[in-house]
């Protein structure tokens, strides 16, 4: 179920080893892991794609370097990469360990960040969620991602054809646009979310049963996920704005607060939408009520014209010896038509007081 | 519905992209698009309507300038616009990307003011939300609507009739009156939002019906789109009020207070309605409960009453040889007359303990 | 209805004019209104009642003077007053428009005060809120009422009476004073909700109908009323008591801070019977449904005990012509027995399962 | 009821007049106050019992004075100890208005503490409460309760005997030993309220009703009471140990953080008997509606198993002439076994239903 | 129940007593406590198990010394541990009450932590809670648990195997390694309660019975028991992590800080769980209404079909001379065909508006 996505599960291999141990924690995997590396500049752009022995030497002194790591499973890929680029140990136990919270953590040279990707699962249109950590340095950005993705290819691309002021600017705004394509995901996200709500609404009135409760629930989960994604995010980005890193500089600092008013943007959303998805249920229920109403309402009218009408019957099946009425030739037929006058009568009377 | 005004619809094409990138996000527009330009100085008011070819040397030296660009989809004239007064395209981006939170960017030479506008639709008498954004310098005031529209009407006539201190007060002050307008425009609004709330609570008692909840739930999006419209314009005008920019000289200050208390009375008033909103729904399902409980209460007493009496026909009706009742001449007549003792007496009993 | 009490009737007059224009927003009038002045000092008092001509030279250099004013819809009083104190037409707009929120504005040379005056509506016992506003300056206090009211009646005569310390003491001891008067009041209001609420908590189960209902609202109203006067008022309060303006001397500081937890206590009291109203609802409709469900089951264990005798009388009325037990002479009075001993059974039944 | 202790009641009496003047408000008592005087250094301790006129010369150079009130009622003796003291006016009307929040003031020479102390009243078990106020100063307290109470008896043997330090530290120690011993106290309430709570959990399920909704409201109201004591308290205690007074020296700060842990335990403790009781009614109506399903339930089965059985009945008493069924000889038998295989059909089938 | 691990329970023999009385408030234990001495240092380690008499000289000067105290209910045993390490009465108190909520207190020579360690517990599988204290000094730690246990076997084993940094860190590691210890307990009491809540959802649609009720409320009370333990402990590991003790090394600072982000984690899932386990009353309260709702729609269309049925054999039982369908020969049989057309009829129509 989504809340698992941040939950418990998977953490009892890790409990009581000495912190900085790598532990994988997420979704297994087995196969091979390369990293992409893009050097670039204002004038130059070199990309590569290569194995974790050749990554000595890869930063140059007056470029900017994005190593894009699709895959944290491989911990011997991720302890290597630490050594050389001088990670401290429960930065790469974060990596690894991929039910982290959105953060962002400052050490003496880079500032460590740590966001979520959703999408949406193939299987049943559910929302699923996977971990991206990046650590932005004075002249490299080092990304991870749990799969391969596509994502980041806008940027890629913006750095091939110089678009945007993207290779003028140093990793800190490298690092802004590969969060901004996170949060730009989130709206396509929201979008989908708002359509599942709106269908809802729908079927919650046409087939009020109780498998549309359960996919309430499932769009509750999502959306609860869609927080939980978002919340740390807003103050993540809040803070690398806040200019409080050497890291960031003044320039990027505008793009930070558009990107602030995105994830606020996003937020907001996200509880309209939990708002929304909260009242599903209550229509639910109003809904259910309001339809087994009806079926009593039909059934109980049916009876209650009937008993005044087999009580008449009952009347005249009495066996006293003298009921004179029994005597008359046309006894049996006004009875019949007193029989359909009540009926008629009662009818009437329900549809005036709008019983029926 | 109303919570889409704010959310992600239309995002597909802006993913991706560079920040900055011009994507007009908003309802579809290609018509023409003009400018109309006033310059004014304490003595002096001249009007124009210019292309944006046009919008040179337009600046006066000791003049407050105020720009009105009546629509938002005209890409090239917004970049022109920003390019001639030297505007961030972040800023340019915000301005025709019309779902923007209300908010107040500072700028070094000159802030962003995002707004909402809400007016009445004519379909149906939901609320919709047009965007309004104010750029503001020196000595101009350049305002962004998505739609032209008349509620900067008096302030013009104010201009041109040196009606109150606008004439003799900057852009700042400028700024203020546009932004006193738009909020001005929410009390009628909330006008129309409380009528429309009484009358609600009248058909709910009056016609309880399920396309009534849906009117509910209309309302409720609309207080929805009002709150989120107001809230963060409180912050909008706090911050501009707590003098935290050059551009706000302490003559204006007042006026910003004053606009602060009123969108406080306008938060404040939403807040009320949103409350009475909710209780609607429990008029509504008290409403309903309460026909139904009649209802069926009626019915059953009815069935209540009969029963007994069809088990004295039923009595009667037994084949049993000896049954002396039978033989008597009044035994027909005196079994009538007990069943509507019988059913006479009922009816009391209930009326006695006020179940009729 | 009590929400209007601060909402935007009445509007529609205003919207687009400069700001500072005086227009009263309010319950009409149009009789005369008076200027009651009072000039004391420690050794003397002079009162007067005089008209706005007349109010040149009122203040004395070493008295302080109280100008109470009953009425605010007499706008060119207001704008001598206005022009004679010297007073900013943003500060005469907000005391002729009588749907301001509680609130302190602080000018260069005086305090502006706004407060909410609540009294009983003699028509329905509903609660009614009127505007009463302060000008605090060096050596003088202008009191704004909408209506002739006693509630300042008490501080006159300790004025005159020069009871505890208030001829002693300044123009801002004066300002506390006429504050605690109206604080003092709510406490009254208080105890006649608190009437109400406990009236209501009978009525509720004594006869739950639809017009409790509507009584329940009514004082939900009313503690909304109370609180959206009160909540604003503390921070006002505590504002003052914060000694942020030298209009306040220290030695009225003790005396604010008083008034700050009076304050605090209504507030406190205003909230309790809120959760209190907000629970009558609830006994209301348990109430109702214990009602209901009391009807359903006496009526249904009625009809269930009458089917099974019905049908005993049903099999005895079957025509067949072999059924022993209509021949014996005692079968008519048998099956009677019989029937009699299931009914009290099932009664005897029903009794022990506690469903009677 | 419980939420009176702190609302409204007996106010009429006060408002209007000057403040500090003395009106007692609370319960009416009329019998004479005596004070109990203990004065204590290291190595001696001297106990008297005097009247008011003999307060003179009480407290000596070297030595802590403890002065302990028992009842406010008399205006004559706190007037005078007020006067003997030096306690402004507004000190005095809140010791004597019992209607105070618990609070701390500071004030020139001393510190002024409203506490409540609570109590199981024996009527009908519910919770009262009862104003302690303290005055803290250089090297005396003075206590003063509503009725003399045996909560203050610890601290009086502790300091005859010498036990723990208070002999040897200021009167700051000993307030903090008085307000210890009001939040011991409160342990003692909350478990017999927890009590309470756990008792309701059982008898809410054992017999649901009104008056089980009658005792839990009961319990909220002293639930709410107990609130309205803690959660100032509080505050009081964290001012304190923000040692903000010179009165309050620093041997005693690690007291009342502990003292301040305490009131959170309290506080904390109290929230989740909130929340239980909460919880009670949501059982209370889960349990009602229940019972009354289980009853409906059998009564329908009862009459939906009849119903066809007469149906059957019915049928063989229809008078058509050729009926064959009727002349069987065992018609009659096969009828009434047709009748019971029915019946048992339906029972079983409503068995496997788990409708039964 | 769960929530009595914070409450007021045996807190009638405290009351009254001077503050820094040692009165075990806890679990009755009366089994010998031994202490378990660890003293380390980066190139030594050594294992001691002594009694409290031996505990002089056991500090080294350049080693850290780690006492662990398996049980707080000896008394004498912690007033000498008291006295040894100088230790403040009132911490002592602390530590013998395991009513405490975690906390940090600073002391001149040392740290005092206070925590809940969460098990299982084997009778119901219900949560239990121990309190764990931690006294932190310049070259000891000193730990408290109630009952011996294994959760601090792994620091054991990294000590003695110089795993991990533990061995050239101080005794602030070793203390931010005890409280990491206990923070990964429960991630592992998370998965369990996890693992219990979804449990929960299937039993409570599959089996809605009153004893589900029971469960739902035991799980909430002991999510509420994990919350308890967890809020508190953010604030615990946030004050240690913002360096304001000399006791706490900058080393350390990463590792509480991660410690930190780990307890955030804990407090969101717990969070999390509290919404579904909330929801869970909900969904049973749906599926035993929509149950109930199931049954009486069945048994009214049984009642239903037949009440028309019974009405003709009602008409054909009446007793009138002149009713020719009773002579025909085929009018029986007519009769039982009709019915069977009206029974088959209704019984279409049911199905058609889906009351089926």
């Amino acid at each position: 179920m989504a809340v698992d996505a941040n939950s418990g599960g998977g953490y009892k291999r890790a409990v009581g080893l000495p912190p900085g141990t790598l532990i994988h924690v997420g979704k297994p995997r087995t196969d091979d892991v390369g990293l992409s590396v893009i050097n670039y500049s204002p004038s130059d752009v070199v990309e590569r794609r290569i194995s974790v022995e050749e990554c000595d030497g890869l930063l140059g002194s007056d470029t900017v370097t994005w190593i894009n790591v699709d895959g944290v499973h491989d911990l011997d890929l991720i302890r290597t990469l630490g050594e050389r680029f001088n990670l401290h140990p429960l930065l790469l136990e974060d990596i690894v360990n991929t039910r982290q919270r959105p953060k962002v953590d400052e050490y003496a040279d880079y500032l460590f960040v740590v966001l979520k990707m959703l999408y949406m699962q193939e299987e049943d249109g559910s929302l699923g969620g996977e971990q991206v950590s990046l650590v932005v340095g004075r002249n490299f950005v080092i990304s991870f991602q749990e799969q391969p993705g596509d994502v980041f290819d806008p940027i890629r691309s913006r750095i091939r054809g110089a678009k945007g002021r993207i290779r003028e600017a140093g990793p800190d705004y490298l690092a802004y646009a590969l969060i901004d394509a996170v949060v730009d995901n989130y709206f396509l996200i929201l979008e989908s979310v708002g359509d599942r709500v709106e269908e809802m609404e729908d079927r919650v009135v046409a087939e009020p049963e109780l498998n549309v409760l359960r996919a309430i629930r499932q769009l509750k989960g999502d959306a609860l996920l869609l927080r939980r994604s978002v919340w740390p995010l807003r103050e993540v980005v809040s803070s690398l704005a806040r200019q409080d890193s050497a890291l960031v500089r003044p320039g990027s600092l505008p793009y930070l607060r558009d990107l602030y008013d995105h994830t606020i943007q996003v937020a907001d959303t996200v509880e309209t939408y939990r708002d929304l998805i909260g009242g599903l249920r209550d229509i639910y229920l109003t809904v259910i009520s309001n339809r087994m109403n009806e079926v009593m309402k039909v059934l109980t009218i049916i009876a209650t014209i009937f008993i005044p009408l087999t009580f008449i019957a009952g009347v005249y099946g009495m066996n006293f010896e003298h009921m004179p009425e029994l005597k008359y030739t046309w006894g049996y037929f006004a009875t019949l038509a007193v029989m359909l006058i009540v009926a008629v009568g009662m009818l009437i009377f329900f549809k005036k007081r709008k019983w029926l």
